[in-house]
């Protein structure tokens, strides 16, 4: 077993696992190097290359778990949309879904095959990596998805999206039910190919009201994590958002739940400690700071838990592009000697 | 008295009391118009034309409570710092605050001088106003105000603010020291002019880690409140965030509590309701939606106070200029009638 296995099913460890979202990206030199061969899509679907890029980090700084290179919307791509990402302005994705007819494009039947690079991906990352790093798969969760392919780029007021909701609720029903089929296909493909663990991200649930949430959200996470529960795969969900959500997260039974750093890890404890697997929460921004932050704040997140196991340690969100590489290594190594230390 | 601050003071009401974030906004054709001939910071400086902008809601819909027409950049500029709006990709200050010697830009000296205008408004809109109305002042709360002299321009990961606080803490705390006294200098002259309630918004607050949000926002604010005190006015503070940030918001005991929409009505109630009146908060993005959920949702706010004083409605956050006039009709009768037959 690994350390982040361990953590995530509450056995006892030496010390905390640690790895962050975003670790194969652009603050790194040797993944920017790469990036000058390829354009972002054509890595997600160069086998090799995604497990190159995969590998960068734990080889730099031996994280405990390796997250398969990939983007959450080859799903929608893989339905049938056509995904363009702008260097500079994100990703496009098109014709976007505003009415029944606009259904009619999507389908889930090649999903599988489409995504096939990426089954290929997971199987050379196996290849590669010591059993005492855990490969964790993953996929946007179906509102997340359905945001995307609804505004068709970055917005600000997610109007489309909660036009829809809030004027079409139907329609969108009929969205995320077909967008849950095609994750869930895609997700075994995932753990048949070899993933030991799964990461739903959902980006943008926390921009609903908790009763829509519920309904809207969680509801088809929950759906999802029934349906691979027979797999015995510990699945994370990871929600930007406040403890207001917490209690609509927890009724989905993931094994672990990614908090943001907005959210107090004492309170994220009490209220759910005894029932899931914590994973954060130290703020991204923190690796602009000084090393006697980062480690007074790393410090603090791990005394929340002392000598307990249940927490994988993270940052609340994915790290940005401009951080310096050299904070991310005194980072690693305060978790490593501070939690050898407090669970002794 | 009046509707308003019956509500805030939790007196009995008749029905529940309504006004609108940004209600003097693009949204309005007749906000429009005026601003053919103004540009958005002229506008604000120029007392008449405030006065009209900030009475046209009120005149079309009848709202409860007016808001001073301003922004919260004022303060900055008054300080010394450049203010200039782009037309599409929102407010640049410069010179930016990133070192010690940048403070010496700023004074407290001229605030109340630099800001005789909108002391001008504010009593042309007292001559104008029925009692029954109330007129509110606002401020940006002293992080936010540095969250913008810092970054300089619209930011989306908040590099520079947090910096700051997480290498050089002591500098920010300077800022926010300095930017605390020009903001109750500000308040002060909109008392003395004639606001009766004030608003602080708090608009970046809830990008911070709660135990930071505690010592670099909230702290401030209570400050803020504090100094206040002798007038009597009530102080409404409004954060973007989550549950989280609560129990700090209550320390600084402001007389109302502005919700977000992704936050739970009752919830909120329950945490907080026997302490604080509550404002709040229905997801702007509802009046993209059709009347029925409209009237569903706000049927919801207000049955969590039932026959209880001690709400003002609002959305959750500012309306979108894109949002169609008809529907904010249809938002205020429903408050009106649904309210009136909740408190008989």
């Amino acid at each position: 077993m690994s350390l982040y296995l361990d953590a995530v099913f509450k056995k006892p460890v030496g010390r905390t696992p640690v790895w962050i979202m975003r670790q194969a990206g652009r603050y790194l030199p040797e993944y920017r190097k790469i990036r000058e061969k390829y354009d972002f899509l054509t890595l997600c679907k160069t086998p090799e290359a995604a497990t190159e890029v995969t590998l960068q980090p734990i080889r730099r700084y031996g994280f405990d778990a390796a997250i398969l290179f990939s983007d959450i919307l080859v799903v929608p791509e893989a339905m049938g949309m056509e995904l363009i990402f702008h260097e500079n302005s994100g990703p496009r994705l098109s014709p976007v879904i505003h009415k029944e007819q606009d259904l009619e494009q999507l389908s889930i039947k090649h999903v599988p095959d489409r995504l096939c690079y990426v089954a290929e991906t997971i199987k050379l990352l196996r290849k590669e990596l010591n059993a005492d790093r855990t490969l964790i798969g993953f996929s946007g969760s179906p509102f997340t998805l359905a945001t995307y392919m609804v505004e068709g780029k970055p917005t600000k007021n997610f109007k489309h999206i909660k036009k829809m909701l809030y004027s079409d609720s139907r329609l969108l029903d009929k969205l995320l039910d077909i967008l849950t089929q095609a994750i869930i296909r895609y997700l075994k493909l995932q753990i048949e190919a070899g993933a030991e663990a799964l990461q739903i991200f959902d980006t943008w649930g926390g921009i609903l009201p908790p009763h829509y949430f519920e309904k809207y959200s969680a509801y088809y996470m929950q759906t999802i994590i029934k349906e691979l529960s027979p797999f015995k795969i510990p699945i994370t969900l990871f929600t930007r958002g406040g403890e207001n959500l917490m209690p609509a997260l927890l009724a989905c039974q993931p094994q672990m739940i990614g908090v943001d750093w907005t959210i107090d890890m004492s309170r994220a404890k009490q209220q759910m400690g005894n029932r899931v697997a914590l994973q954060g929460n130290l703020d991204p921004a923190i690796l602009y700071g000084s090393r006697e932050v980062i480690g007074r704040e790393v410090d603090r997140i791990l005394a929340v838990f002392g000598k307990e196991s249940g927490h994988v340690f993270n940052l609340g969100h994915g790290i940005f592009p401009d951080i310096p590489p050299e904070n991310v290594s005194f980072l690693v190594d305060r978790v490593r000697e501070q939690s050898v230390k407090l669970k002794e």
